[in-house]
């Protein structure tokens, strides 16, 4: 399956530029299509913020037009803010990128584009895209950074692929439940020659609350040892 | 319900900091606290990058500290993607937002902590947070940029709440069936009238596919006035 092409169209700052490109690649996107940039291409202030993503900026295509940018691409959104008077359907994020993946799994060439710092796309742009996305930000104060609108879509389609898994690393060892008693018996037997467990009506009400403290914890065996040495330790006679 | 509460402890570089600002208030966040940052506070260069989130950056409290930086707050996820080699449970983002938001709900003051540019929080931080939250990243390239770390989070915090509820703008009129038949009596007469639907026996499948075609666009009103007009240009005899 084909990954997720970026567009920028008319970028403005360079550095803009590279830390796209770190976005993409901390989710494993190379392919990073430039319209018109307006300080031309390469550009140092990209590699600068780019923090070592330079096998996106070395595979990056300019193109002098949306259209040639697009032109070998089968379904391409627009990021847009602004509402552009289309009849055209608008996405969330989730959304958006579940639908171009959907297409992406079906052999289909797909990309997401996003305009300049300043205004965005135009519309003559936006009118050749399949849909439009939009991230929904605080009314009075609306504008994502480019590279943080690029970021939440590429974190998206990183969850919707499952690039990288939720790799837990594997659980320590549990306590088990006898030596979970033989806790309890150190700990309540300490605290029965303290008096603590008193009156003696009340104890099996102050047992269960104290063991239902440790037994929520769900401690590993290193931790019931721990436990155990506090107890052994606090209960020793100072010397 | 008190919102999220961003941490970032020993940030290095100010223009990061700004950053955050910005990605905070872009989503309504406005608590902004920080431990320790390297080059004091405030810290112009912060006030460059924040494009104008000067409301999060006046409110930002500064601590010596992630203990007295934490003080006050009832849960607090520890944003890292190093392995710390704790008992803790580990989220992804969607996870670990939901959870804090569930606290939030419940009256709880709830945080996620970030560490510095160059090795993140440390263990001894760590070990004072009720959970830890990793974004899935390219293996190969795992550093994310401190303020686009923040913004995932603020986004996932924002979808959690509804804060900036899904406003689908007012759809346009769509087109009638009246009118969609009427189009379709001016269209198959002039493709009649120029024998395109021939023989006469496959006339009906060609009419369906194209009565398909226009009603799965699902048209508005002015699109069927464009429609008939592209129409009867056609159909016009060249002059």
């Amino acid at each position: 399956m084909s990954q997720l092409v970026i567009i920028l169209v008319e970028p403005q700052l360079g550095w803009n530029i590279g830390s796209v490109a770190r976005a993409m690649l901390n989710y494993g996107l190379t392919e990073l299509r430039i319209v018109n940039p307006r300080d031309g291409w390469p550009n140092p202030d990209a590699t600068a913020t780019a923090a070592g993503a330079d096998l996106v900026l070395g595979n990056t295509k300019v193109f002098p037009n949306f259209r040639e940018a697009t032109a070998d691409l089968n379904i391409v959104y627009a990021s847009t803010v602004r509402a552009h008077d289309m009849v055209k359907p608008v996405y969330s994020p989730r959304e958006g990128i579940a639908k171009l993946s959907e297409n992406a799994s079906q052999g289909a060439r797909v990309a997401m584009a996003f305009g300049g710092e300043s205004s965005g796309l135009v519309s003559d742009d936006v009118s050749l895209c399949e849909g439009i996305v939009t991230v929904h930000t605080n009314p009075d104060f609306s504008s994502l950074n480019l590279a943080h609108a690029v970021g939440i879509m590429a974190y998206e389609w990183s969850l919707m692929q499952g690039t990288y898994s939720h790799s837990h690393k594997e659980a320590p060892s549990l306590a088990s439940k006898e030596e979970m008693n033989l806790f309890f018996d150190h700990l309540e037997s300490e605290l029965d020659e303290r008096g603590f467990l008193m009156p003696i009506k009340k104890r099996p009400g102050m047992v269960k609350n104290i063991r239902n403290i440790f037994t929520r914890l769900e401690p590993t065996q290193q931790e019931v040892r721990t436990l155990r040495g506090i107890v052994r330790y606090l209960s020793r006679d100072r010397s």
